[in-house]
This record gives C-alpha cells, sequence and structure tokens, in this order.
C-alpha cells in the first residue's frame, strides 16, 4: 500500500484548499521569532483530532473540543502560538484561548467555533493577548505556507518536521501531508507535540476519528510513554474535500490507501520526532515480536526506549544488553525469561534467555550509525509493537537545566 | 514510637547474634577491591524477606526463595557478591548460587537452606566460581564485621549505607539494624538494591512477613518506580530472637515499638539511596496530600520524581512547576486541575491551580540546599504518600554511558 504513496515537496499547504502563515507576534522573549501561526482552509473541513489524556490539560486542548463539538466535528482554521502553553491559567486563560478563536473567525470571515487553537511553551503564564491580538490582525496566510507554519511551531526543535504524499483513491488523485513539532518528548513527562495534517480527500468523519486513533496509537504513542503525556499535546485532521472523491469509509475503495497514507505520515513524523529528540545522537527503534498480547508487546517495547540507563548505553555504544533485559523484566509484559531473544542490528546477544558468545566489535558496529534497531523476541504468542526513543546526553541536560530563566 | 528509638553505632552485627566479614574475591576486576561477604548468625533465625517482581529475576533471587521455603522461613547466614549479577545465566546460573550456599554451609557449619544468597554487578555472565569458592573458604567472620559488609557490596554507590537502632520492646531492650546499596536505582530500570536487616528481638514469622511488605512498600518501593524494578532486588529481615523477649506479633507489647523502628530504619536507608542517586546533587521529597486513594497518592508522587524534565530543572535550581504540574496530570491520578496546590519548600507556587505570584529569588532559595521538598495539595480526598528522588545531572550521563567496559 504505501509504495503507491509519492512524496511531494511541502508541508500543510501541499493538499488543496489550504493556506498558511506565521508572523512575530512577539510572544518569545526574542521579537524576531516567528511564533504565531495560521492555518486555513478555503471551504470547512471535515476534522478529527486526538488530545492529552493528562488531568491537567491546557486551555486551548478545552477550546478546542469545545469547539469541534459545537461545529459538529468540522474545522476551517487552526491558530497556534509557541512561547506559551496558556495551561494552568484557569478561567481567564479559556477566555484568552476562545477570544484568539474570535479574533481569526473575524480576520478570515468564518465562524469563531470553526477555529481550532494550540499553544506550546511555558505553563501558567497568561498569554500576552495584546501581542497575540496583534499578531492575528498582522499574519498573512497564501498557498505557500506551509512551510512558515511547520517553522513557527517549533520550541526546543532543532528542525522543521513536515510531509507531503500524494497518492490515487479511487481514480482520482489525493494528497494528504502533516507537520509536527516535539523535541523534549522522548521523555515522559515531555514537551508539547502538536500535529497538523491535512488533506484535500472527501472522508467520512467517524471513520477518519477511528482510523486516526488507531494511526496516532501506533505512532505518536510509541514515542510518549502512557500515551499522551504533556497538557497541551493535539493531533488534527482536516479533510477539505476538495479533490472531490466519492466520501471514503470503512469498505469504499480507496479507503485502505487513504489509511495506509495515514499511518505513513503519522509514523514518518513521530519518527522525526524521536530522531530530534533533545541532545540525542541516535535514534532507537525498539521491534518486539511474539509478545502475548498487544498490551504486552507495547509495554515491553516503550518500556526499553524509557530506560535511561540503556539509553546511557546507546549514546556510548555501549552493547550492555543487561539493561534491556532488566527494562524488559520491569515492563509489566508477561513472558518467560528463558524464551526471551534480543537482537542488536544484526547480532544475536541473547537466545533462550542466555547470553549469545558474540565479538564485542561487532555488536559496536551496530550502534555507530545514527539509528540503532533494537528486536525482541519474547516467545510468549503473536502480538508485535513498535517504539522509537533515543539516546540520553550531556546536550538533553543543558537543555533542561535552564528553561524559565 | 519514633522518638523513643536510639542510634547505636554499627550496622548489621550491632544487634545481639550476628557475625559479619568481607573479602577480596577477585570477582571485580580490580582485585584489591573486597567484593564478597557473609553474614552470619549464631542461631538460625526467623526470616522474611521481599523480591523482585521482575519477569527476569536473578539466579540468587529464585535460590533465597528455594531455601526459605525449604528451610520454613529460617535463615542463618548471607552470602553476597558484588561484580556479578548472576542473571541470565540459565540452569549453570542456578547452580552457581546453590553452590555459594553449598560452600558457606561447609564453611560454618550449617544447612545450606539456611544460606541466603545475593549478587550484585553485571548482567549475562557466568560467576567466577573458582574465585568464589576461593572467597568463601578464606571470608572471616566478626562481631564487629557489619561495617565491612556493608562497604563490600557497594557497586556505583559513593558511601556505605547503614544504621543501628535500640529501643524498648515490653521491659527488653532490643536492636534492629540495617544496611543497603542502590546508586542508579533512582532511576526506573535501575540497578540492583539489596538490603539486609538484623534483629535480635523474637519475633512471629508471619507477622514479620507482613510488616515488612508495609515498611518497604512506603520506603524503597517510594524510591523504586512500579516497585522492585531490578532483577536482583532483595530486602531480608532476619531475626535472631537472641534479646529473650517474648516473641512479638500483631498485638503483643512491644510490636509497635518494633515495627516503628524498622519503619525507620528501611525509611533512612530509602533515603539515604535516594540521596546517593548516581550523579545527584540534591535529594527531593515528594509531599503528596489529599489524594483520592493511595494508590493515587503514590502515583503521583513518584510521578514528579520521576520526571527526568523537572529533575534537570531542580540540578538548576529552576522553579519551573510546570514540569511538577504535567508530572502530576500524567501520573494517571484522579483529582481536578483547580483544586491542586503546589508548594516548593515554604513557597507557594500553585493555588486552585493557578500561578501564585511569587518572587523568583524566594522560591530559588527553596532549592538551594542539598534536600528539597515538594508538597502537592491534590484536593480530592484524604489519601497521602512521599517519595523521593534526585535531581539529573551530567554526572549521571557520565556514570551510564560506559560501564562494560
Amino acid at each position: 500500500m504505501v509504495d503507491e504513496l509519492r512524496q511531494v515537496p511541502g508541508s500543510v499547504t501541499a493538499p488543496r484548499g489550504f493556506r498558511a502563515g506565521s508572523t512575530a507576534a512577539g510572544i518569545k522573549s526574542d521579537a524576531t521569532i516567528k511564533d504565531l501561526a495560521v492555518l486555513l482552509a478555503d471551504v470547512p473541513c471535515v476534522a478529527a483530532a486526538t488530545f492529552t489524556t493528562s488531568r491537567t490539560p491546557a486551555a486551548p486542548v478545552l477550546v478546542c473540543k469545545e469547539n469541534l463539538a459545537t461545529a459538529g466535528f468540522r474545522a476551517q482554521a487552526v491558530v497556534v502560538n509557541s512561547g506559551n502553553a496558556n495551561c494552568s491559567t484557569g478561567e481567564p486563560g479559556l477566555a484568552d484561548a476562545r477570544m484568539m478563536a474570535q479574533r481569526v473567525g473575524e480576520r478570515f470571515g468564518i465562524a469563531p467555533e470553526l477555529v481550532q487553537v494550540s499553544s506550546t511553551g511555558i505553563i501558567g503564564r497568561r498569554l500576552p493577548m495584546d501581542k497575540v491580538a496583534a499578531g492575528i490582525a498582522q499574519v498573512e496566510v497564501a498557498a505557500d505556507g506551509g512551510d512558515a507554519l511547520s517553522d513557527a511551531i517549533l520550541t526546543t526543535d532543532t528542525r522543521a518536521k513536515k510531509i507531503a504524499v500524494e497518492f490515487m483513491v479511487d481514480g482520482t488523485t489525493v494528497r494528504l501531508a502533516g507537520t509536527t513539532k516535539g523535541a523534549g518528548m522522548i521523555y515522559p513527562n515531555m514537551a508539547t507535540m502538536l500535529c497538523y495534517i491535512t488533506t484535500d480527500a472527501a472522508v467520512e468523519q467517524r471513520w477518519l476519528q477511528s482510523i486516526l486513533r488507531a494511526a496516532v496509537n501506533d505512532s505518536f504513542n510509541m514515542i510518549c510513554v502512557d500515551g499522551d503525556m504533556s497538557t497541551n499535546d493535539t493531533v488534527l485532521v482536516m479533510a477539505s474535500g476538495l479533490a472531490a472523491n466519492a466520501p471514503l469509509a470503512g469498505t469504499t475503495p480507496g479507503a485502505a490507501a487513504f489509511e495506509a497514507a495515514l499511518r505513513h505520515v503519522t509514523r514518518y513524523l513521530a519518527r522525526e520526532i524521536a530522531r530530534d529528540g533533545e541532545g540525542m545522537t541516535k535514534l532507537m527503534e525498539v521491534r518486539v515480536l511474539h509478545a502475548a498480547t498487544d498490551a504486552d508487546a507495547r509495554k515491553a517495547a516503550r518500556s526499553v526506549t524509557l530506560s535511561p540507563l540503556w539509553q546511557c548505553a546507546l549514546a556510548g555504544q555501549d552493547p550492555n544488553w543487561g539493561r534491556i533485559l532488566a527494562a524488559l523484566g520491569a515492563s509489566g509484559a508477561d513472558f518467560a525469561h528463558e524464551r526471551v531473544a534480543i537482537t542488536l542490528g544484526q547480532v544475536p546477544l541473547v537466545q533462550d534467555g542466555l547470553a549469545v558468545e558474540f565479538a564485542r566489535e561487532h555488536a559496536v558496529a551496530q550502534m555507530t550509525g545514527d539509528e540503532v534497531i533494537i528486536t525482541v523476541d519474547l516467545g510468549a504468542g503473536e502480538a508485535a509493537a513498535t517504539a522509537w526513543g533515543c539516546d540520553l546526553t550531556h546536550g538533553y541536560i543543558d537543555e533542561n537545566t535552564l528553561y524559565t530563566r
């Protein structure tokens, strides 16, 4: 399915019917940095979204849910700022988030409930609403503005993350594109993850919501321990329908191709986030095979990516598989120690729970690149899962020791 | 209760009836380091223990359980080595652990099933049994040997951890003492935690097991995420009964004093482990109040101690409470955002889920010492819990990047 995808240039404005732009609103302390962006569709779009499950969600997350419900799960615009998360700001913060939607609606002549709102940055401070309002008043959107949006949402990311693909749906060429930001999030309690996905395909809303949830579960949720951990995490899909295909749902022709494209894009973006973890030098991909249940496979894979001891070993190119084994043992997954196999790249390290004799230099050679693959066979069933993470280095410490100063 | 405790010098040989000693067996690469120790009681002791819940427990853990069952939950000796965990070593590793018990039994004239066996160090390598056997043959035990044992069990710890207390039980003076090792374990998937507790009190076995489990739950398990995470974790209590008091159980006079002493010792040792986390510069104590349930209180407290973002902020003396809030929100504990209060030392940072205006220098002043107390009020019920952790620094990275080399 995925090999029928063709990658095309650009970001979320690559599909028909989307414009975007950004401006330096002065929310971040450096007033030259673009910190406010708008994504605008030519028509109201079918929308689907997943949000943080945190008990302390930020105001914009609450307003997004409110607006989606009011608008019947449709959306026509997104406004997003970086530099301030608008979280733990109480009723005034909610009013600020609603005001952002209101101002975008006025500026572009659409109903405020068709506007989705995101914020990312420091928690616990009110948004400078005069600057936000002035930014909204001055931001310009254009058909080539997707890259500008991809840049404006970054916080400690070192680079923009975006992808656009084109594929056939029942004889019609459609596009699907996405952009995301992440960075600190490779860890539990991570920084905010925002992701916007656009498509010109016509799609049935409930089906879109169901395939989005599944795709997020196998991509972004496999780089965020315990699902959605930040206060602001948002993944939003907007489908303009301007490709004029027959609306896609479960068994319609092209639905499988569309779902494959969505999975490709979410997986690509999730890997890009892991690859850009704060201070990271290596991406790790942990493939767990033959787990007893899906839940076990997911727990086991994530437990390895989240072991700081193994993350440090990875940074040092030290094939200390005892740390992988300890992470598996502590993961809560059900398996028998004497059936475990661990393979580092192409080199088997453990078979039947026992050390395999291996040449240290061969194992180290599997760790010298910027991607390291760890395959774990639990020998307990038929379930599998893949998780992504990165190594733990001095760069992470530097990045996070002084942040609010 | 605790204020009736008197601290006395020494370690696990402070109570009547215990001797200990160590030797350099050559298990560690530096042949001058003491890496094998024996604790010996004059009489068979009532024993209680808790072990790792890892799915990949080490061979000595399995042999300890086996011996406790065979001996009717009695023990007279402990043999412990550092430098090699005897984990993932299969049937040969089990035979090695059993052989250690056998050799100690022969050397000191006791049944092998009365010997408890521990190992800590690298996973996946067979023990050098010739060296282990020679070490057991040469180790000498003495009534002042507790400190030698405390030293010999260390791995990356920077100092020994031990305590001995004396208190009255129904008119009889008794002693209870403990020693432990930890270090990397402040993190999930930590290094091994071993703890040995001795007492000369006479104690009923089933009651001892029940109060040990509860004490470990509120101490060591509040510094180890998800309970017992390493492959070798062991907490063992041996009660010699040589104080000749009437055996203690649930409601006997002195039982409460004994339980308080056990809780004092386990809590002290757990804090000592947190205080000696790899690379750490600050101990954090997180007190969660007014949680809906005990489980919620524990989850919330541990979630804060285990947030690497907050750990980094702590290292940098940056009162970035948004990271505490994010950790609470992601902890899975049930509470309402608008009821949360967070206090750093004496300085309130959050009330009713909202930022309190505070002078940054006052907040920073709460973080300059080597102990930082964070109090979280969830406003959701009557449960409370305390967890301990430490900051995350470059020292941790250095310690763990190259370990097996």
